[in-house]
């Protein structure tokens, strides 16, 4: 079983209207609520694909209860831990030329409700293969949670996939964390420098390496995949750009790489895996779905450069 | 005690962020989440200045409970009818500059249910001395709503103040409402021509008046209010533009006519309470609120031309 860590789950509402405008009310139609989250759209995108996952984090309210309701529905299975805050909401205004996203901060989250998550996160641990870390964390945890979380699931010999920049990486890097997969901007935030072109990236997954990293995939966008290993370095991309939607690229390669993790697969299989996913993500409205049939050509198609 | 009805009530959300773009993803925070709607608004003014009066409508879900602990938390009197629907939300995202609002349409309401709000109506009448009809109909609703509202409201003989435009004020002219307030907009679309200058807002209060209107009261946001009733025709308005947020305006205004009707003033004694509250209303940031003293100096230097 993957377990899919999710700490800020979100109720993501959609709504539908015309003409977007500032200083104006708008008339919306509500297309969906649904949940979301990162963590929620890597254990998506598992289920889709017929992969055991188990989502876990924190959750509250009545907007967590629908929540956990959605998630239900459509099968994917979940165990978080309750707190007093309400899970937040996610507004996504959607107009034929255009979309805007307004994220919620999160609940507060209680030190103690922190410990009792680490319970369940340790008991969840026994029975994982994988585990993946990945989204913003909710106010009243510190810039540390992904370091302990990582550090707990290294004690427990499970391989971690951990998405994030800035502070919350450079913390975590020290734990030594099995892959870590940030994007351009958010190694660019870690490093707290400019990263310039492939050669940039190469060099920046090598630091990241040095900190403590055992592996790690920068994504680039439709540029493809920067991935340094201790075997290896490579360039993995799909043959040509795959134009859609970007949202929920990034956590189909996390669950592309935590199920490669679980197989133990060799890293260009795992890439190839991971250009899979994402270009089948992109080609998807919906963050948490792929397209499988893009998913499959891209990654039969896969363009693997090694990197000196 | 005067009964403001509020059909479509909304939960009120208020997101801050900065730097409002398209195609982009903001955090935001929630800055506030209030009981709002127009005739929730008219009894929020009517409350702060110390007239008894009751809110009605229909309400339902975890929104609704949220809207009724509000009301309670501010001291609203509230007698709102229960449905299996959810109440709506409404999003006003407010940066530094500007501010955009997301409206959504309200639950759907099933023909039962609107027969269990119109037996709790017509016991609510029993204790008014006045009624306010004001704001959106929720779906499932026809557009004889505010017709029927208004019928019932003079068969128990209690004077009617409506704000309403289109399809639903020509259907409730027939009914004979007593006083009728609809702003420049909402008189085009009802007459459906436009209306130039005062003139022309003064021909239209006639003609409403000859479809059914006892009074008729037309807003013409910052250049005062035209006034027909049996009576005489007046343009009233504060000696100076005032400048500020008009979202309230107009459901101060129907708070002064329907406190006017109730005291059985004369029509410029009601008229400088209108101007007054209104005026008060786009001093202050809130729906719902007046600033008593910028309230008291328009009503106090109201300027008041007969018209022919």
């Amino acid at each position: 079983v993957i377990l899919a860590v999710c700490l800020n789950p979100a109720l993501d509402i959609t709504y539908r209207t015309t003409n977007v405008r500032s200083g104006t009310s708008h008339a919306v139609e509500v297309a969906g609520e649904r949940a979301g989250g990162k963590g929620i759209n890597v254990a998506r995108v598992l289920h889709q694909l017929g992969i055991a996952s188990t989502v876990t984090g924190l959750l509250g309210g009545a907007r967590g209860a629908a929540l956990e309701a959605d998630l239900d529905a459509a099968g994917v299975a979940h165990s978080f831990s309750p707190i007093a805050g309400a899970s937040r909401r996610s507004i996504t205004v959607v107009d034929p030329d255009d979309a805007m996203v307004f994220n919620e901060p999160g609940p507060v989250v209680a030190s103690e409700e922190w410990r009792h998550f680490l319970d369940r996160y340790r008991d969840l641990l026994g029975a994982a293969s994988a585990v993946t870390l990945s989204g913003s964390t909710p106010p009243g945890l510190d810039r540390s949670a992904y370091a302990t979380l990582v550090g707990i699931a290294g004690a427990a010999a499970v391989p971690v996939v951990l998405d994030a920049g800035g502070p919350a990486l450079t913390r975590a890097l020290a734990q030594g964390p099995t892959v870590v997969a940030p994007n351009r901007a958010e190694v660019a935030e870690t490093l707290e420098r400019a990263i310039d072109g492939r050669t940039g990236l190469r060099a920046a997954a090598e630091e990241l390496r040095a900190r403590g990293a055992g592996s790690v995939v920068i994504s680039d966008g439709p540029d493809g995949l920067v991935c340094a290993t201790r075997g290896g370095a490579w360039l993995a991309r799909p043959p040509h750009r795959v134009t859609g939607n970007p949202t929920g690229a990034g956590d189909a390669l996390t669950a592309a790489l935590a199920a490669g993790l679980e197989r133990a697969d060799d890293w260009p299989e795992i890439l190839r895996m991971g250009v899979g996913w994402a270009a089948g993500a992109v080609a998807t409205h919906v963050a948490g779905e792929i397209d499988e049939r893009v998913a499959a050509e891209a990654a039969a198609t896969m363009v693997l450069e090694e990197m000196p």
